[in-house]
Protein backbone atom coordinates (compact mmCIF):
# COMPACT_ATOMS: atom_id res chain seq x y z
CA UNK A 1 0.00 0.00 0.00
CA UNK A 2 2.66 2.49 1.20
CA UNK A 3 4.51 1.93 -2.48
CA UNK A 4 1.61 2.47 -4.14
CA UNK A 5 0.43 5.45 -2.49
CA UNK A 6 3.73 6.91 -3.08
CA UNK A 7 3.68 6.06 -7.12
CA UNK A 8 0.04 6.98 -7.38
CA UNK A 9 1.34 10.75 -5.69
CA UNK A 10 4.24 11.11 -7.90
CA UNK A 11 2.75 9.67 -11.21
CA UNK A 12 -0.58 11.75 -10.64
CA UNK A 13 1.40 15.12 -11.15
CA UNK A 14 4.34 15.84 -13.80
CA UNK A 15 4.99 18.88 -11.41
CA UNK A 16 5.39 21.49 -14.43
CA UNK A 17 3.57 23.68 -12.32
CA UNK A 18 5.09 25.68 -9.54
CA UNK A 19 3.57 24.78 -6.50
CA UNK A 20 2.37 27.12 -3.53
CA UNK A 21 2.40 25.59 0.38
CA UNK A 22 -0.90 25.67 1.18
CA UNK A 23 -1.88 27.03 4.32
CA UNK A 24 -2.80 24.12 6.72
CA UNK A 25 -1.79 21.26 4.56
CA UNK A 26 0.10 20.59 7.23
CA UNK A 27 -1.91 21.11 9.77
CA UNK A 28 -1.46 19.27 13.03
CA UNK A 29 1.25 17.41 11.61
CA UNK A 30 4.44 17.16 13.78
CA UNK A 31 7.51 18.06 11.41
CA UNK A 32 11.40 17.16 12.60
CA UNK A 33 13.91 18.52 9.93
CA UNK A 34 17.40 18.39 10.82
CA UNK A 35 19.97 21.35 8.85
CA UNK A 36 23.26 22.32 8.32
CA UNK A 37 26.27 20.73 8.97
CA UNK A 38 27.88 18.92 12.12
CA UNK A 39 31.32 20.00 13.58
CA UNK A 40 33.33 16.58 14.50
CA UNK A 41 36.35 17.91 17.12
CA UNK A 42 39.66 16.50 16.80
CA UNK A 43 40.82 18.24 19.99
CA UNK A 44 39.55 21.42 21.92
CA UNK A 45 41.03 23.56 18.48
CA UNK A 46 40.53 21.96 15.46
CA UNK A 47 37.83 19.99 14.12
CA UNK A 48 36.06 18.32 10.63
CA UNK A 49 33.35 20.61 8.97
CA UNK A 50 31.70 20.40 5.74
CA UNK A 51 30.38 22.78 3.31
CA UNK A 52 26.69 22.81 4.07
CA UNK A 53 25.46 26.50 4.56
CA UNK A 54 21.67 24.93 6.02
CA UNK A 55 20.28 27.31 3.63
CA UNK A 56 17.75 23.84 1.99
CA UNK A 57 17.19 22.33 5.33
CA UNK A 58 15.84 25.82 6.80
CA UNK A 59 13.71 27.01 4.00
CA UNK A 60 11.83 23.33 4.78
CA UNK A 61 11.49 24.13 8.31
CA UNK A 62 10.07 27.42 7.75
CA UNK A 63 7.77 26.01 4.48
CA UNK A 64 6.13 23.13 6.88
CA UNK A 65 5.18 25.82 9.75
CA UNK A 66 4.02 27.64 6.97
CA UNK A 67 2.19 24.81 6.28
CA UNK A 68 0.49 24.67 9.27
CA UNK A 69 2.89 22.46 11.17
CA UNK A 70 4.48 22.23 14.33
CA UNK A 71 8.24 22.43 13.40
CA UNK A 72 11.15 21.00 15.66
CA UNK A 73 14.48 22.25 13.69
CA UNK A 74 18.02 20.19 14.86
CA UNK A 75 20.65 21.93 13.28
CA UNK A 76 23.99 22.17 13.18
CA UNK A 77 26.24 25.39 13.01
CA UNK A 78 25.15 27.75 10.42
CA UNK A 79 25.47 31.47 10.21
CA UNK A 80 21.57 31.66 9.44
CA UNK A 81 19.26 32.91 11.69
CA UNK A 82 16.35 30.82 12.91
CA UNK A 83 13.71 30.32 10.50
CA UNK A 84 10.11 31.75 12.15
CA UNK A 85 7.70 29.71 13.56
CA UNK A 86 9.88 26.99 14.54
CA UNK A 87 11.26 24.95 17.61
CA UNK A 88 15.16 25.61 17.22
CA UNK A 89 17.68 23.65 18.65
CA UNK A 90 20.99 24.21 18.33
CA UNK A 91 23.72 20.67 18.25
CA UNK A 92 27.38 20.98 16.90
CA UNK A 93 28.22 16.89 16.70
CA UNK A 94 26.64 14.00 14.65
CA UNK A 95 25.81 12.56 17.92
CA UNK A 96 24.24 15.39 19.93
CA UNK A 97 22.71 15.31 16.60
CA UNK A 98 21.10 12.06 17.13
CA UNK A 99 20.33 12.69 20.59
CA UNK A 100 18.09 15.86 19.84
CA UNK A 101 16.02 13.73 17.15
CA UNK A 102 15.63 11.10 19.11
CA UNK A 103 13.90 13.03 22.11
CA UNK A 104 12.06 15.35 19.22
CA UNK A 105 9.86 12.06 18.46
CA UNK A 106 7.49 11.35 17.75
CA UNK A 107 6.49 13.11 14.53
CA UNK A 108 4.70 12.93 11.35
CA UNK A 109 7.21 13.39 9.22
CA UNK A 110 11.15 13.27 9.42
CA UNK A 111 13.66 15.38 6.80
CA UNK A 112 17.13 14.65 6.91
CA UNK A 113 18.41 17.17 5.13
CA UNK A 114 21.72 18.33 7.51
CA UNK A 115 25.20 17.15 6.05
CA UNK A 116 25.54 14.68 8.76
CA UNK A 117 29.30 13.82 9.18
CA UNK A 118 29.54 10.01 8.23
CA UNK A 119 32.95 10.02 10.81
CA UNK A 120 34.41 11.68 13.66
CA UNK A 121 38.35 11.39 14.93
CA UNK A 122 38.70 9.81 18.76
CA UNK A 123 38.73 13.46 19.58
CA UNK A 124 41.63 14.25 22.05
CA UNK A 125 41.61 16.47 25.20
CA UNK A 126 44.39 18.50 24.62
CA UNK A 127 45.68 20.19 21.68
CA UNK A 128 47.51 18.01 19.15
CA UNK A 129 51.03 19.55 18.63
CA UNK A 130 53.05 19.47 15.92
CA UNK A 131 56.26 17.75 17.02
CA UNK A 132 59.78 18.59 15.48
CA UNK A 133 60.87 15.99 13.00
CA UNK A 134 58.25 13.75 14.02
CA UNK A 135 55.80 12.20 10.98
CA UNK A 136 52.86 14.08 10.77
CA UNK A 137 50.01 12.43 12.90
CA UNK A 138 47.20 10.10 10.87
CA UNK A 139 43.71 10.20 12.02
CA UNK A 140 41.76 7.47 12.52
CA UNK A 141 38.34 7.75 11.93
CA UNK A 142 35.32 5.97 13.68
CA UNK A 143 31.57 5.96 11.90
CA UNK A 144 29.34 8.02 13.36
CA UNK A 145 25.57 6.78 14.35
CA UNK A 146 23.47 7.11 10.86
CA UNK A 147 20.37 9.01 11.62
CA UNK A 148 18.29 8.61 9.11
CA UNK A 149 18.70 4.96 9.26
CA UNK A 150 17.89 5.27 13.07
CA UNK A 151 15.06 7.47 12.54
CA UNK A 152 14.04 4.87 9.71
CA UNK A 153 14.36 1.61 11.97
CA UNK A 154 12.98 3.58 15.46
CA UNK A 155 10.17 1.98 17.03
CA UNK A 156 8.42 5.43 16.41
CA UNK A 157 8.88 5.64 12.68
CA UNK A 158 7.42 9.06 11.76
CA UNK A 159 5.12 8.25 8.73
CA UNK A 160 7.38 9.44 6.18
CA UNK A 161 11.03 9.61 6.07
CA UNK A 162 12.82 11.67 3.75
CA UNK A 163 16.80 11.83 3.54
CA UNK A 164 18.59 13.84 1.23
CA UNK A 165 21.71 12.77 -0.79
CA UNK A 166 24.63 15.18 -1.33
CA UNK A 167 26.43 14.12 -4.33
CA UNK A 168 29.36 14.95 -6.84
CA UNK A 169 29.25 11.53 -9.16
CA UNK A 170 26.08 9.12 -10.41
CA UNK A 171 23.72 11.29 -8.58
CA UNK A 172 20.69 9.16 -9.01
CA UNK A 173 22.20 5.67 -8.85
CA UNK A 174 23.69 6.75 -5.11
CA UNK A 175 20.35 8.07 -4.22
CA UNK A 176 19.09 4.51 -5.04
CA UNK A 177 21.10 2.62 -3.13
CA UNK A 178 21.05 5.16 -0.25
CA UNK A 179 17.19 4.94 0.00
CA UNK A 180 16.70 1.09 -0.11
CA UNK A 181 20.01 0.98 2.50
CA UNK A 182 18.54 3.41 4.86
CA UNK A 183 15.27 2.51 4.47
CA UNK A 184 13.62 5.71 3.87
CA UNK A 185 10.62 6.52 1.51
CA UNK A 186 12.29 9.55 -0.18
CA UNK A 187 15.66 11.14 -1.25
CA UNK A 188 16.02 14.02 -2.35
CA UNK A 189 18.93 13.69 -4.31
CA UNK A 190 21.08 16.50 -5.86
CA UNK A 191 24.48 17.38 -7.47
CA UNK A 192 27.26 18.86 -5.39
CA UNK A 193 30.25 18.70 -7.69
CA UNK A 194 32.25 21.96 -7.54
CA UNK A 195 30.77 24.57 -10.21
CA UNK A 196 27.59 23.06 -8.97
CA UNK A 197 27.08 25.84 -6.56
CA UNK A 198 24.60 24.06 -4.81
CA UNK A 199 26.62 23.76 -1.15
CA UNK A 200 26.39 27.71 0.04
CA UNK A 201 24.54 28.54 -3.24
CA UNK A 202 20.66 29.62 -3.37
CA UNK A 203 19.58 27.28 -6.01
CA UNK A 204 19.45 23.87 -5.80
CA UNK A 205 18.40 21.11 -8.48
CA UNK A 206 16.42 18.46 -6.90
CA UNK A 207 16.12 14.71 -7.72
CA UNK A 208 12.45 13.38 -5.80
CA UNK A 209 14.09 9.50 -5.61
CA UNK A 210 11.32 7.26 -4.18
CA UNK A 211 11.23 3.20 -4.69
CA UNK A 212 9.11 3.77 -7.48
CA UNK A 213 10.49 6.19 -9.63
CA UNK A 214 12.36 9.54 -10.13
CA UNK A 215 11.04 12.95 -10.35
CA UNK A 216 13.74 15.57 -11.21
CA UNK A 217 12.68 19.46 -10.89
CA UNK A 218 14.50 22.09 -12.55
CA UNK A 219 17.12 24.54 -10.59
CA UNK A 220 14.99 26.64 -8.12
CA UNK A 221 15.76 28.58 -5.43
CA UNK A 222 15.96 26.81 -2.25
CA UNK A 223 12.93 28.29 -0.96
CA UNK A 224 11.24 27.29 -4.05
CA UNK A 225 12.68 23.27 -3.23
CA UNK A 226 11.04 23.72 -0.02
CA UNK A 227 8.09 24.91 -1.02
CA UNK A 228 7.18 22.03 -3.68
CA UNK A 229 9.02 19.59 -0.78
CA UNK A 230 6.56 20.21 1.74
CA UNK A 231 3.55 20.39 -0.74
CA UNK A 232 4.51 17.26 -2.27
CA UNK A 233 5.08 15.74 1.59
CA UNK A 234 1.66 16.50 2.52
CA UNK A 235 0.21 14.35 -0.86
CA UNK A 236 2.16 11.71 0.09
CA UNK A 237 0.69 11.76 3.75
CA UNK A 238 -1.98 12.26 2.79
CA UNK A 239 -2.11 9.17 0.48
CA UNK A 240 -0.43 6.79 2.53
CA UNK A 241 -2.73 7.66 5.63
CA UNK A 242 -5.97 7.35 3.18
CA UNK A 243 -4.01 3.36 1.84
CA UNK A 244 -3.72 2.10 5.29
CA UNK B 1 71.36 45.62 19.39
CA UNK B 2 67.89 44.01 19.07
CA UNK B 3 67.55 42.04 22.42
CA UNK B 4 69.01 44.69 24.28
CA UNK B 5 66.54 47.21 22.25
CA UNK B 6 63.40 44.78 23.17
CA UNK B 7 65.31 44.35 26.45
CA UNK B 8 64.76 48.04 26.98
CA UNK B 9 61.22 48.13 25.62
CA UNK B 10 59.90 45.61 27.84
CA UNK B 11 61.56 46.96 31.13
CA UNK B 12 60.52 50.70 30.55
CA UNK B 13 57.05 50.40 30.96
CA UNK B 14 55.37 48.04 33.79
CA UNK B 15 51.64 48.09 31.72
CA UNK B 16 49.90 48.84 34.59
CA UNK B 17 48.07 51.07 32.63
CA UNK B 18 46.22 51.44 29.07
CA UNK B 19 48.08 53.07 27.05
CA UNK B 20 45.56 54.22 24.36
CA UNK B 21 46.73 53.58 20.60
CA UNK B 22 48.51 57.32 19.61
CA UNK B 23 47.20 57.94 16.16
CA UNK B 24 50.80 58.24 13.70
CA UNK B 25 52.55 55.74 16.09
CA UNK B 26 52.94 53.66 12.40
CA UNK B 27 52.54 56.35 10.33
CA UNK B 28 54.09 55.37 7.40
CA UNK B 29 54.56 51.71 7.96
CA UNK B 30 53.05 48.89 6.29
CA UNK B 31 51.75 46.50 8.46
CA UNK B 32 50.66 42.78 7.63
CA UNK B 33 48.22 40.71 9.64
CA UNK B 34 46.98 37.48 9.33
CA UNK B 35 43.64 36.45 11.06
CA UNK B 36 41.07 33.50 11.32
CA UNK B 37 41.20 29.49 10.88
CA UNK B 38 42.01 28.13 7.63
CA UNK B 39 40.23 25.70 6.07
CA UNK B 40 41.91 22.85 4.69
CA UNK B 41 39.67 20.37 2.25
CA UNK B 42 39.41 16.81 2.72
CA UNK B 43 37.00 16.08 -0.21
CA UNK B 44 34.46 18.31 -2.04
CA UNK B 45 32.17 18.56 0.88
CA UNK B 46 34.12 18.06 3.91
CA UNK B 47 37.25 20.04 5.63
CA UNK B 48 39.28 20.37 8.54
CA UNK B 49 38.61 23.80 10.60
CA UNK B 50 39.50 25.39 13.85
CA UNK B 51 37.58 27.49 16.24
CA UNK B 52 39.58 30.66 15.46
CA UNK B 53 36.89 33.67 15.26
CA UNK B 54 39.07 36.15 13.71
CA UNK B 55 38.17 38.35 16.30
CA UNK B 56 41.88 38.94 17.91
CA UNK B 57 43.30 39.61 14.10
CA UNK B 58 40.78 41.64 12.74
CA UNK B 59 40.97 43.92 16.40
CA UNK B 60 44.91 44.45 15.84
CA UNK B 61 44.77 44.82 12.08
CA UNK B 62 41.71 47.72 12.53
CA UNK B 63 44.26 49.55 15.35
CA UNK B 64 47.25 49.60 13.35
CA UNK B 65 45.06 51.04 10.54
CA UNK B 66 44.16 54.23 13.44
CA UNK B 67 47.42 54.13 14.33
CA UNK B 68 48.73 55.47 10.76
CA UNK B 69 49.98 52.21 9.48
CA UNK B 70 49.18 50.82 5.36
CA UNK B 71 47.52 47.56 6.63
CA UNK B 72 47.34 44.51 5.01
CA UNK B 73 44.35 41.78 6.79
CA UNK B 74 45.06 38.54 5.05
CA UNK B 75 42.37 36.23 6.59
CA UNK B 76 40.75 32.89 6.51
CA UNK B 77 36.74 32.39 6.59
CA UNK B 78 35.14 34.09 9.51
CA UNK B 79 32.01 35.77 10.34
CA UNK B 80 33.59 39.28 10.80
CA UNK B 81 32.76 42.18 8.44
CA UNK B 82 36.59 43.65 7.39
CA UNK B 83 37.76 46.20 9.56
CA UNK B 84 37.54 49.97 8.36
CA UNK B 85 40.47 51.29 6.54
CA UNK B 86 42.21 47.86 5.97
CA UNK B 87 43.33 46.14 2.26
CA UNK B 88 41.56 42.79 2.96
CA UNK B 89 42.20 39.54 1.47
CA UNK B 90 40.48 36.77 1.81
CA UNK B 91 42.16 33.18 1.79
CA UNK B 92 40.89 29.30 2.37
CA UNK B 93 43.68 27.00 2.86
CA UNK B 94 47.37 27.88 4.34
CA UNK B 95 48.64 27.59 0.99
CA UNK B 96 46.83 30.55 -0.35
CA UNK B 97 47.42 32.29 2.67
CA UNK B 98 51.00 31.92 2.51
CA UNK B 99 51.14 32.84 -1.23
CA UNK B 100 48.79 36.12 -0.15
CA UNK B 101 51.37 36.80 2.18
CA UNK B 102 54.56 36.59 0.03
CA UNK B 103 52.35 39.18 -2.42
CA UNK B 104 51.83 41.82 0.22
CA UNK B 105 55.54 41.67 1.82
CA UNK B 106 57.50 43.64 2.23
CA UNK B 107 56.15 45.13 5.06
CA UNK B 108 57.87 47.09 8.17
CA UNK B 109 55.92 44.54 10.67
CA UNK B 110 54.38 40.88 9.94
CA UNK B 111 51.38 40.02 12.90
CA UNK B 112 50.81 36.15 12.50
CA UNK B 113 47.50 35.91 14.48
CA UNK B 114 45.74 33.56 12.10
CA UNK B 115 45.43 29.47 13.69
CA UNK B 116 46.82 28.25 10.36
CA UNK B 117 46.75 24.44 10.02
CA UNK B 118 49.97 22.71 10.68
CA UNK B 119 48.72 20.17 8.65
CA UNK B 120 46.57 19.23 5.89
CA UNK B 121 44.85 16.15 3.94
CA UNK B 122 45.97 15.00 0.63
CA UNK B 123 42.11 16.54 -0.74
CA UNK B 124 40.62 13.66 -3.17
CA UNK B 125 38.86 15.49 -5.96
CA UNK B 126 35.71 13.36 -5.37
CA UNK B 127 33.13 13.01 -2.55
CA UNK B 128 34.75 9.99 -0.18
CA UNK B 129 32.12 7.39 0.14
CA UNK B 130 31.13 5.68 2.83
CA UNK B 131 31.15 2.11 1.75
CA UNK B 132 29.10 -0.75 3.26
CA UNK B 133 31.10 -3.11 5.53
CA UNK B 134 34.36 -0.95 5.00
CA UNK B 135 36.39 0.01 7.26
CA UNK B 136 36.30 3.67 8.28
CA UNK B 137 39.06 5.43 6.27
CA UNK B 138 41.68 6.73 7.72
CA UNK B 139 43.56 10.39 6.67
CA UNK B 140 46.95 10.36 6.44
CA UNK B 141 48.22 14.25 6.83
CA UNK B 142 51.09 16.28 5.59
CA UNK B 143 52.39 18.87 6.99
CA UNK B 144 51.25 22.52 5.81
CA UNK B 145 53.44 25.39 4.85
CA UNK B 146 55.35 27.19 8.10
CA UNK B 147 54.01 30.74 7.28
CA UNK B 148 55.41 32.53 10.77
CA UNK B 149 58.42 30.53 10.38
CA UNK B 150 58.73 31.25 6.13
CA UNK B 151 58.33 35.52 6.82
CA UNK B 152 60.61 35.19 10.15
CA UNK B 153 63.55 34.02 7.48
CA UNK B 154 62.74 35.55 4.53
CA UNK B 155 65.07 37.48 2.43
CA UNK B 156 62.82 40.57 2.57
CA UNK B 157 62.33 39.72 6.49
CA UNK B 158 59.69 42.32 8.38
CA UNK B 159 61.51 44.29 11.08
CA UNK B 160 59.13 42.59 13.72
CA UNK B 161 57.80 39.37 13.15
CA UNK B 162 55.20 38.59 15.42
CA UNK B 163 53.56 34.97 16.26
CA UNK B 164 50.81 33.80 18.34
CA UNK B 165 50.72 30.69 20.19
CA UNK B 166 47.28 29.54 21.18
CA UNK B 167 48.06 26.37 23.88
CA UNK B 168 46.16 24.17 26.19
CA UNK B 169 49.00 23.35 28.52
CA UNK B 170 52.18 25.05 29.89
CA UNK B 171 51.10 28.27 28.20
CA UNK B 172 54.44 29.93 28.19
CA UNK B 173 57.22 27.04 28.09
CA UNK B 174 55.71 26.43 24.53
CA UNK B 175 55.67 29.57 24.00
CA UNK B 176 59.06 30.01 24.17
CA UNK B 177 59.91 27.01 22.27
CA UNK B 178 58.04 28.32 19.41
CA UNK B 179 59.74 32.17 19.66
CA UNK B 180 63.23 30.43 19.32
CA UNK B 181 62.48 27.60 17.03
CA UNK B 182 60.32 30.16 13.98
CA UNK B 183 63.02 32.75 13.96
CA UNK B 184 60.29 35.56 15.20
CA UNK B 185 60.92 38.71 17.43
CA UNK B 186 57.54 38.08 19.96
CA UNK B 187 55.19 35.42 20.81
CA UNK B 188 51.97 36.61 21.61
CA UNK B 189 50.87 33.26 24.19
CA UNK B 190 47.32 32.55 25.49
CA UNK B 191 45.35 30.05 26.79
CA UNK B 192 42.73 28.45 24.74
CA UNK B 193 41.54 25.52 26.80
CA UNK B 194 37.98 24.63 27.18
CA UNK B 195 36.38 26.71 29.62
CA UNK B 196 39.02 30.16 28.77
CA UNK B 197 36.76 31.05 26.56
CA UNK B 198 39.21 32.65 24.37
CA UNK B 199 38.48 30.56 20.93
CA UNK B 200 35.58 32.83 19.49
CA UNK B 201 35.31 34.53 22.94
CA UNK B 202 35.52 38.51 23.44
CA UNK B 203 38.24 38.57 25.42
CA UNK B 204 42.28 37.33 25.97
CA UNK B 205 44.85 37.06 28.35
CA UNK B 206 47.81 37.84 26.60
CA UNK B 207 51.35 37.22 27.31
CA UNK B 208 53.85 38.78 24.99
CA UNK B 209 56.84 36.56 25.13
CA UNK B 210 60.75 37.82 23.62
CA UNK B 211 63.86 36.63 23.64
CA UNK B 212 64.48 38.23 27.21
CA UNK B 213 61.36 37.91 29.13
CA UNK B 214 57.48 37.72 29.70
CA UNK B 215 54.85 40.80 30.45
CA UNK B 216 51.58 39.40 31.05
CA UNK B 217 48.80 41.28 30.54
CA UNK B 218 45.67 40.91 32.60
CA UNK B 219 42.33 39.59 30.62
CA UNK B 220 41.40 42.13 28.59
CA UNK B 221 38.62 42.69 25.52
CA UNK B 222 40.45 41.96 22.18
CA UNK B 223 40.09 45.28 20.86
CA UNK B 224 41.99 46.23 24.40
CA UNK B 225 44.88 43.49 23.46
CA UNK B 226 44.82 45.10 20.17
CA UNK B 227 45.61 48.15 20.94
CA UNK B 228 48.43 47.83 23.71
CA UNK B 229 49.98 45.54 20.95
CA UNK B 230 50.11 48.09 18.44
CA UNK B 231 51.48 50.62 20.99
CA UNK B 232 53.72 48.19 22.09
CA UNK B 233 55.08 47.06 18.19
CA UNK B 234 55.10 51.25 17.37
CA UNK B 235 57.86 51.50 20.63
CA UNK B 236 59.59 48.72 19.63
CA UNK B 237 59.81 49.52 16.20
CA UNK B 238 61.40 52.24 17.31
CA UNK B 239 63.64 51.27 19.54
CA UNK B 240 64.94 48.90 16.68
CA UNK B 241 65.58 51.39 14.44
CA UNK B 242 67.06 53.62 16.92
CA UNK B 243 69.66 50.65 17.82
CA UNK B 244 70.50 50.05 14.21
Amino acid sequence: EIVAAIEQALESDTRLSLPAVEPGALAGRHVVVTSGPTHEAIDPVRYIANRSSGKQGHAIAAAAAIAGARVTLICGPVMLPDPPGCDVIHVESARDMLAAVEQALPADVFVGAAAVADWRVEAATQKIKKEQGAEAPSFALVENPDILASVARAQNRPRLVVGFAAETTNVIAHAREKLARKGCDLIVANDVSEGSGVFGGDENEAHLVSPIGVESWPRLRKEAVAERLVARLAEILNEKEAAE
